[in-house]
């Protein structure tokens, strides 16, 4: 790797988004004064009465959970899309708006509170995947759903108000802002050289190892070459799939392993359940043509230097591009150290 | 305003950055059991000896503050961005990177640590907004300079490690993301029909007048139609300018009364010193075409609910849109009557 790569102010581009990162790495020497995060000590048991995630508990809509075993799947009491059956659109000139219908869900990945994903079973985890395939299976069936956006929000410092394990699947009818971007980088490299975008970085990452985690038979686990977040990690198939549906059935359980594995070290760097959002992208679900989508899954963590100091996507970053300190190679030799 | 903008989910367009926001007005009703932020409780005196922004004090590098009057800009001595006299770039396919050459300073707002804006004189708002042109100016005459991107972040939870009232200036070779965004949108629309976008657009509200929370004779504010952040706001002057330098000089002090107000405004809302981060995109500074370029100042503030709870963008809005609750009409609203 290029010396200035690890010593100069530079950027990197994100083939996917085509935007661009400030990397600075002789920054990390940066002293910290500001807000530290708290961690929680709570201790967490496998049951609580008052969490309306739990099975059997009542929720907000006065809903009674079910003993569920393993994935529990409902429509979010507080949704943010519903199905409209009007549509409407402004067009007042340069006040442009349009309805927008959808459908959220959340996803209990295990019945006990206690669990998070990286002390789950990958047996149990792979419930979880299968679990997906199905949402975005069957919500991609209904009429007026395009695109299926599974993630997960883990840690208050996420913004996630409840321990409980799950994630959450909204859908909807027109393509959001970032699937926007990936759908149209993918497409043009796809028409341009007949093959994967993603399967095309796979292939140098994987000549140049120093960004990649962990990788099995079909999957690999790495620190994006433009990665945004400290610890960002990126998990892509190494075949050729468009979306999560097209994993073959042998394969899921190996897709759980990475999970597994990623989750795991995360726990490990800063000796804490390692906050995070999570989520896929894949292909839209009512195109004709998606040849050009390889679905992969990121995980965008906040925590910067310790369990209760971030980074801080602010100022600068709101207004003008992200900026990270320690640099991508940095990173993942860190992460692969915990393994 | 339409009805279905209050009441049910749908998507605005942001005409600068081409990008949508979600709008989930039925959605206002959702409790909240998540993380709440402190509220800094400390007594803070007007010098500070343990400041590194107070005035003669020491800094980390063993540099002394003067004992200023009014502003104080230094460069940053943990700066981002470096001055490399050497230029690089990988392409080594689909990793890309370049180097980026730029300049980071600190603006001390004023020598009493216990202000912010809001507390500030108009007339000592007006010394910041006169130091800002003049730093837009000298940085963008320097050979490797070409956008100066002016800066404020406010309070712990925007990253702040330092109360002291102060901003930051970091200009660089390169146009940032965001920057690149509105300079396309403009551009096109300039292209188009001979006259500003965002001047349109004021025009537009100006007429419809729901979303404007202060006017003078030359700025106004407003929450734009597409805004993301809760209560956020923008400053927009009322003549074609295409950077600060070209405000004239009889509207400086404009420009602070309306700063002044806005801070104001905020810090009544949930009866704290409001966080935010805030900034001025303009026309970069060495290009010969910037005549589309419209100058504004916006305001990003995180809080949502009161002075603890905050907005999170986290999940469905880093993997897919932004995402908001309240609409821009309803803030506007609330903030008009908080004058
Ligand atoms: O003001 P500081 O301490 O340099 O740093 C703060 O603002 C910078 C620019 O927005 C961010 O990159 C940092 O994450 C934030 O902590
Ligand atoms: O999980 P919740 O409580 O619905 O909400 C959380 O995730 C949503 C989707 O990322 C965000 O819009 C909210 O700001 C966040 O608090």
């Amino acid at each position: 790797m290029e010396d200035y790569l690890q010593n100069l102010s530079h950027k990197r581009f994100n083939i996917l988004t085509e935007e661009w990162v400030l990397v600075s790495p002789h920054r990390t020497k940066r002293p910290w004064q500001g807000q530290e995060e708290e961690i929680s000590s709570e201790e967490r048991v496998s049951h609580d009465p008052n969490c309306y995630l739990c099975s059997g508990n009542t929720r907000a809509n006065g809903d009674v959970n079910p003993n569920y075993e393993d994935v529990f799947i409902f429509k979010n009491d507080f949704a943010a899309l519903t199905q409209n059956n009007s549509s409407f659109s402004t067009d007042e000139g340069l006040l442009k708006s349009e309805t927008e219908s959808g459908i959220c869900k959340v996803i209990c990945f295990s019945p006990d509170h206690s669990k998070s994903l990286a002390q789950m079973s990958i047996k149990e985890i792979e419930k979880v995947i299968l679990a997906w395939q199905s949402e975005y299976a069957s919500l991609g069936r209904e009429k007026s759903i395009n695109y299926v956006q599974i993630f997960e929000n883990k840690g208050e410092v996420m913004g996630c108000s409840n321990p409980h394990p799950h994630g959450q699947i909204w859908s909807q009818s027109s393509l959001p802002n970032e699937v926007v971007k990936k759908d149209k980088s993918q497409l043009k490299y796809y028409e341009a050289n007949n093959s994967s975008l993603l399967g095309d970085y796979l292939k140098q990452e994987l000549k140049h190892k120093e960004r990649i985690i962990f990788e099995n038979r079909a999957y690999v686990a790495l620190v994006p070459f433009w990665a945004v977040w400290p610890y960002e990690v990126m998990i892509i198939p190494k075949s050729h799939q468009n979306d999560i549906y097209q994993i073959p059935s042998s394969e899921t359980i190996l897709f759980a392993e990475v999970i597994s594995v990623v989750t795991k070290v995360y726990d490990r760097l800063f000796n804490c359940s390692f906050p995070y959002s999570s989520g896929i992208h894949q292909a839209p679900t009512n195109k004709a043509n998606n040849k050009h989508w390889h679905w992969h899954m990121s995980f965008y963590p906040p925590l910067l230097r310790s369990a209760t100091v971030k980074k801080f996507m602010v100022g600068y970053e709101m207004f003008a591009s992200p900026q990270r300190d320690i640099t991508a190679e940095t990173a993942a030799e860190t992460l692969r150290s915990l393994m």
